[in-house]
């Protein structure tokens, strides 16, 4: 099941991608009296009873502006960095025991929730923040379940689903100091979507290519069987001692490919456009302003 | 003014201290339809009239269980790390240039919305993630206005007020890896309060003694006046490109004297009682366990 948050007429619903691919159907006549949001749907561990969904009326959804599919994050948006090798290599030349600890410690950081960005929202350069700024496609799992210390294998049963995400960065921002926060969380550099694919249809994630295309040019191309920490181990180290909430959002790092690991370097231009696709899900696509 | 959210016969409540010291004024007596929560009030940009606080009842401090100023953040704590150059000093030496880029750069990393507790409240050890729990005694601001790109000159106008705050860390989880998120985001280890002391009495805060004891020893005895990066240039880098939100916690950095910073180290025991002291505010103290 594919489920949207859009804005029609200057409001915002949320609801069901029907099975032509083509349409929505508002949450509004799907439940009577339902979770106004998509995010609320999810934190109050609501389910959709798919034969309701073929008994009432859609609206196109080319008549509409599809949002990220929650549009206001609960808190920080969660990422892991440093998941696939070869991008931990693009960046900096790891020495075997620097490598070694990463791929025993996944990296945690977050992204802040006003870097919430739409699936085909234009995002801002920010050009007297930032003289770099780099994209990084990710798959990101959406929290279904309050939870904490899960074990890998309850990780599926604490999933909600999945969705597309760049995770946007000022790159030279991002190096000054330590801490990657504010080179992360910038306005508008975490466009998500376009919907939330519900975990019934992709399990684990285990098995999906990855891929960026900057103004159609080929950039990434990487697939999650590669990840260094898949996501049952990222689900289990992160949530030790550290409650997860349903409706959190977790992106799951990047392959390699990033503008960062070129040589010479290939920084986003104003103009260009970035499109992020991920297996089974499918793409999100913003211009840089 | 200051503003507490507290819980009594069960039920969350926020209110304002009398002048006293000993009662609190419930919000239910000072407004006829007023926000539900601290939180609220602050992001509804909210003023008190200081002259109904006289007239109206009050109910006894001591009866009610003080709460953190705001028990459930909208999104993660923002703070900053180095932020005191002896305390820089004792947990890495640096050397002049790191030392200069860090002046330069204020470092930003978050802790995580489930690590909010109570001022008198008790904070897990987590003994099975980590090994080694520190404290950090911080002053902390909540922003009272949405900005973005703010001047230092304008920085005041953006701050709402101020709390205590200890941004308890799992040390060698902090270090694992680059990135801090995780080690200062296991449940229960960001202790606020005991209230919110609005602005006007404190100003920029720029002269406030910042203090922690460990079962009565003292062991940090900083003052923000020798901060390396004081509030209104905090403001002003963080709010580059970033939008901040009123209700936004900031924990300004934690002077030199955490248990890691000690020769042999000194970590956290259970059973030990930890206090947090800001001039101006008050305290903030709890027990390990």
């Amino acid at each position: 099941m594919r489920i949207v948050s859009y804005r029609e007429n200057g409001r915002e619903f949320w609801g069901v991608v029907d099975r032509s691919g083509k349409s929505i159907i508002p949450s509004g006549r799907i439940f009577v009296e339902g979770p106004e949001t998509l995010l609320a749907f999810i934190q109050e561990n609501g389910t959709i009873d798919a034969n309701v969904l073929d008994m009432v009326g859609s609206v196109p959804i080319d008549g509409v502006e599809l949002l990220s599919p929650i549009p206001k994050p609960q808190r920080n948006i969660i990422c892991i960095g440093k998941n696939y090798e070869e991008h931990v290599q693009e960046i900096k030349n790891l020495d075997d025991d620097t490598l070694k600890r990463v791929m025993e410690n996944p990296v945690f950081f977050t992204k802040a929730t006003n870097a919430a960005n739409g699936p085909y929202s234009k995002v801002p350069m920010h050009e007297g923040v930032t003289d770099f700024v780099d994209y990084e496609a990710e798959l990101a799992l959406i929290i279904g379940k309050r939870c904490v210390n899960v074990s890998e294998e309850d990780a599926l049963d604490v999933i909600f689903g999945y969705t597309c995400l760049n995770d946007i960065t000022a790159r030279d921002v991002q190096k000054n100091g330590t801490q990657w926060f504010r080179g992360k969380s910038l306005d508008g550099y975490c466009p998500m979507g376009p919907w939330i694919v519900t975990k019934d249809e992709l399990g684990l994630a285990g098995n999906l290519g990855v891929r960026s295309f900057v103004n159609g040019e080929p950039r990434q191309n990487g697939n999650t069987s590669i990840m260094i920490n898949p996501i049952p181990r990222l689900i289990n180290v992160l949530s030790q001692g550290l409650t997860l909430e349903p409706g959190d959002i977790i992106a799951t790092g990047t392959p390699s490919g990033v503008g960062a690991g070129f040589e010479p370097p290939k920084p986003l231009k104003k103009g260009d456009i970035v499109r992020v696709e991920v297996d089974g899900i499918g793409y999100i696509e913003n211009e840089m302003e």
